[in-house]
């Protein structure tokens, strides 16, 4: 396959330091992380996760319904009971509209009828107001009843400008 | 909301020495990384990825399937060219059906009619075989007409007992 990217070389020095070999599948500290994929967000980092630790669920937004699947398999197989929601300043879900994201897409193909189809059932997940997204995904999970009850579901914004973590 | 995860003050040593407040939204090498929650797995570390190159998403079993909608965004919006599905030896997605996990959450509360409704609607997207797994994932986005012509996709997969990543 492609080797464009040169994972195995910059994977290189990871290995020639690493001695977590021995650590267990289920999350030692038995939390879940949601948050976005942009580029600047690096959960591990900027919240202090050690490897082992945590599930890290990671889409455009940092959706909570999205991650619902993830979440049940985490509860339910790997035994994980609390989550946070992890939102982040700058982020793209706030500057477009699913009807807007569709049009894209087609105008790129106006004539690929399988295109307009296919993006047409796509719910992109945008948000207008980031501190709201945070309080919606922990209401989502608070109300789901698929959420095991008695889960401690958080919510948190990251500022891509400062680097610094607060509550909403 | 709970501090319980105390994220302020695990986050307090990252403020202190960040200066990458300057990154643009798009991501600056244009590639998507679409991995897996595992505790074990961590993408920045492992594949060489610096703050603000990638855009990275993280899923129960790195699913592509459930990664389009951010895809599509990541794509669309915001540049990227390249996808590297990124699995890993020991993944809990090998070890369980959705049948199964069904049936796990509908005897936790047997008489709770909404939980079965809902659960019975989620296909858990395991899988049998773990490079299987990559080519196929890497197969999804090939042929998916919503994945912009000309992308370079690549399939890989991390060894959580060595830290080492390989091509299929």
């Amino acid at each position: 396959m492609a080797n464009h990217l040169q994972f195995p070389e910059r994977n290189s020095a990871y290995v020639a330091t690493f001695d977590k070999g021995d650590l267990a599948l289920p999350p030692a500290k038995k939390y879940i992380v949601v948050s976005c994929m942009d580029a600047r967000v690096e959960p591990a980092g900027q919240l202090g996760i050690e490897l082992g630790d945590a599930h890290v669920i990671r889409n455009a937004g940092g959706s909570a319904k999205e991650a619902l699947r993830s979440i049940i398999i985490s509860q339910r197989l790997l035994g994980t009971r609390e989550i946070a929601v992890f939102h982040h300043t700058g982020c793209g879900m706030l500057l477009f509209s699913t009807d807007q994201l569709r049009q894209v897409v087609k105008d790129a193909e106006p004539d690929n009828h399988a295109v307009s189809e296919h993006v047409d059932k796509i719910e992109f997940l945008e948000f207008g107001h980031l501190e709201q997204s945070v309080k919606d995904d922990v209401k989502f999970l608070q109300d789901n009843p698929l959420v095991l009850k008695g889960t401690t579901i958080s919510g948190w914004i990251y500022d891509v400008t400062t680097g610094k973590v607060s509550s909403p």
